[in-house]
């Protein structure tokens, strides 16, 4: 398999996620809180990248049935019936429901391949699901949301976990510079998932937030094994 | 010493960099090439971002004392004396000039820098003594000037090997993403700073360009003790 590894969106090249198996990984928060929303029973996702894109898609008398959900800096938007933390994603809270999302980071990735053969959404607690799901692939791009245009470094090594599971299979002599980096990282946490999301900078930020808490559930490996796909515009398990 | 590590110019937050000392890094090849030009007697250097503006500093009667030097997609620009091959910076060619150089995304990062109260050059040639010039600032900026928008892995590395140097003096829990996988990298590399350099993306690029001597150079840990640095838009030694 030849993997392409990208470590925000802004830097991949749109040609290169057409019509290609794409997994998108934003650790902290947006594909944590997919998955968590999925694992709830939440019928669907529909990720947006605008506020008022999402305000549209809800109607006044849609509450019933559709969700709106996202953040922006971290926090609940105004007027939003949820932020993107997933611990707010219980069965109770999002049951049966469409969840209209849009976040900073990680529904513009999804958005951005949204070309894609395969569109899979990737977090630590699905990792491995994820992996077994695109074992069979002869290419990948693993697409990293990122933060303020760069990299974050929690979104890598969970790409790095996901390469680590598919290492047989993967040509390791031409992954690329976020590839290797990524495996770097993986193999340097061992079982210190947890302090590393603690001690990166979206995982300080959301501390100061009063967001401690989700870093707890974001660093849980494979506690799901659903695998999110996004097929025209929603995302369903 | 609280350091701030970008990965590239684009993730730079100007205003952070204004008043600040700023190291930057572009080892393949800018900031290598630089330290070569100075080692082999270069009268000083002036980085400018666009051809055109490299073109009109050197006018048709001044090329006894003035070069123009630089590159696009790696290779040398049309007219231009001189690539970004470190190896053609000889004192035959370069001794007593005042050398004009425009590049990818080595010059950029440093015009990006022009307001730092210090601007310092660095490549893994010069690491070591750029480390002693900057250990008693009380905050410093790394600035690499990576690719194509995103980070390249070999200036995240000699970040790392500068970061090394400084441990002593480095607050390393406020140490961001990007610097501690720049500490990461350097941890990991041992020896292995050329093999490095051959298998990462830029490096690859290198070496189907022609350029596989120039890896070997740039690989050189400490192999000059200049700290080239920008006064007033020229950079000396």
């Amino acid at each position: 398999m030849k993997v392409h590894c990208y470590p925000a969106p802004g830097q991949a090249d749109r040609e290169k996620l057409q019509g290609m198996p794409v997994v998108v990984i934003d650790v902290l928060r947006a594909t944590s809180s997919i998955v968590a929303m999925l694992e709830s029973g939440a019928r669907q996702v529909i990720p947006v990248v605008e506020i008022e894109t999402a305000s549209r898609l809800v109607g006044a008398d849609d509450h019933g049935v559709r969700l709106l959900a996202g953040e922006r800096q971290g926090l609940r938007i105004e007027g939003f019936d949820l932020g993107n933390s997933p611990l707010e994603f219980t069965p109770e809270a999002v049951g049966g429901k469409t969840i209209v999302l849009t976040t900073s980071n990680g529904t513009p990735a999804i958005v951005t391949a949204s070309k894609a053969s395969r569109l899979l959404v990737c977090s630590i607690n699905n990792v491995g699901a994820v992996a077994r799901a695109v074992a069979a692939e002869r290419r990948l791009v693993i697409l990293c949301s990122g933060a303020d245009g760069g990299f974050a470094s929690e979104d890598l090594l969970c790409a790095g976990l996901l390469l680590e599971q598919l290492m047989e299979v993967v040509d390791t002599d031409t992954l690329d510079d976020a590839g290797r980096l990524a495996l770097l990282l993986a193999g340097n946490q061992g079982a210190g998932i947890e302090d590393f999301l603690r001690s990166c900078d979206r995982g300080r930020k959301l501390i100061s937030l009063g967001f401690e808490d989700d870093l707890v559930h974001c660093a849980g490996k494979d506690t799901s094994i659903l695998v999110p796909e996004a097929k025209r515009g929603a995302i369903s398990a």
